[in-house]
């Protein structure tokens, strides 16, 4: 069991990470997990503001996420998308019937003036979740990807050409005007959290914009807390979507060691532990001369026990 | 069979209005008929621009409407509805999941910047529609309910109350900025019906407010083709529909003279013909005296038989 006064803070993007926070969740106490989720994957579309990392979170925490389909939710109905169809409308992104529900709630609440965080706030607790669930940020911030395609808002990168145009960079729309979540922000600021977790998510796309909100890494870095990430690439693999595929595009090795030189170049001192795969821990040395210390274990997390064990794991290194 | 150059404008609300609309779309040869629709009763719900009279009017073409319901699409499921509940989402105005692929195709259209009367076209097409399918207006007119209940939007008053509030007047937020249908304006300047047909729809909420659009009633008085209108209530009842409540409420007779009346003082010279149903024929000559020429038919519409022999009594009255 966790110590007493175990408080942590998670930061995810989508689908792997929140494996990681499914066990975290599983792990701790009621209350006892706060987790900062990426929305520059947010767009509007079909006239529905749709925040997949937050609903991908949501669902899984809820224990409905769709284990098949690796999105959306279990025992999903298809009928407006097959309407849709017959009408020539937009449907390369899928929306569930049930799915919708979620999108035209928050649609529904923010066009009523209410922030992004109280709208979640609300889902997760008519989803009967317990761990509290923020959105990085109430203003919008929108991941472009440059690509040898031009310029791509994410979700018409990333399920629209199905990551396949090669990418270049990315850019944030907006990262500069937003401001972190003010909540966690002052729970930082008052060294609330006992440890900080970096999900295993996408570098580039799913935490780089969490940690360029104005100030937020610096607020991590400055905390008492040891911040422990989880590498997202496993014996160069991404377990999960494209951030194997982008690391070669951009011409970073597709190691670990890859992952936490992109983190100990551009957010220098943050990172205490990095915790590799075995398959990967050869490159222990290499990272511990980063300044990371580098910690090997099973990160492969397919059962729900494999994610507690791994949440576990993340929690037991402390600092010194 | 209808005469060689026969060309009809017909005027609609909903669903009683709707019946003689498929009567007049089955008699006539296709591309004959141009009907223009109430869109008084349009709102933004949960993020979607909903049109309830033109979606009724297209469901009940394309053969698709729910007879069981009066309302909505045959064979339609309502998993985002249920799933909207269970978030304590707003679910008064039911949204069936392939109703809202209307919705969401027209909304995405309206965002990317066609008009109302281009996306109501593209959903005719799409349906295999030959009639011609207009908006009142591209331009948004509200109807706001003045009830003792305070002043309700239309749908809020219609659908959210069940038409339970005491009426005592209506107003059209927007109609003196919106424009009349320029493309059907185009063809009453050039004298091209050789009939137009005011269904048997609510005179407040689906008649009026298309007549009050700038220079609309005089464009329709002003043309060669005989106006037919067909009551809406018979025996003291509307047929659907809050029509004789309305009346009752605004303390005008609940019969056929009543509505003949509401037309020959606010659209003088503008009704030709006024077809009332049988077990009115006692009304007839009062109506005659108010200058409209009374008509006295069968216009129960059960079946679509009897849609589409009123549709020929309509089209057979002619001027002298």
């Amino acid at each position: 069991m966790p110590a007493e006064n175990t408080r942590v803070l998670a930061l995810t993007g989508g689908v792997g990470g929140a494996k990681l926070c499914l066990g975290l969740d599983r792990l701790l106490p009621p209350g006892t997990l706060q987790i900062l989720v990426n929305t520059g994957d947010d767009f509007e579309h079909l006239g529905l503001h749709i925040s997949p990392d937050l609903d991908t979170l949501l669902y899984t925490l809820a224990g409905r996420a769709n284990p098949a389909m690796g999105w959306g939710l279990e025992g999903e109905t298809w009928n407006a998308m097959g309407a849709l169809e017959q009408l020539g409308g937009s449907t390369w992104f899928r929306l569930g019937d049930k799915d919708i529900a979620t999108h035209l709630f928050r649609t529904a609440r923010l066009a009523a003036g209410d922030d992004l965080a109280a709208v979640t706030a609300d889902l997760a607790r008519r989803m009967a979740i317990s761990s509290v669930v923020h959105p990085m940020s109430c203003q919008a911030v929108r991941t472009t990807v440059h690509s040898d395609e031009g310029d791509l808002p994410f979700q018409h990168y990333f399920v629209r050409r199905r990551c396949e145009p090669r990418v270049h960079g990315f850019s944030f729309e907006g990262i500069e005007d937003a401001a972190p979540n003010p909540a966690v922000m002052e729970l930082l600021a008052k060294n609330h959290f006992s440890q900080v977790v970096v999900c295993p998510s996408n570098p580039f796309v799913s935490i780089d914009p969490i940690l360029k909100l104005r100030g937020l890494w610096k607020a991590l870095r400055d905390c008492d807390a040891p911040v422990v990430m989880v590498s997202p690439i496993v014996a160069g693999l991404a377990i999960k979507g494209p951030a194997a595929k982008m690391m070669a595009e951009l011409r970073v090795p597709v190691t670990a060691l890859g992952v936490a030189r992109h983190y100990a170049e551009h957010y220098p001192g943050l990172v205490d532990y990095f915790l590799i795969d075995e398959s990967d821990a050869t490159l222990a040395d290499d990272i511990n001369r980063l300044g990371l210390k580098a910690r090997v274990a099973p990160t492969i997390m397919n059962t729900l026990e494999q994610k507690i064990e791994l949440a576990r794991l993340c929690l037991a290194l402390e600092l010194r």
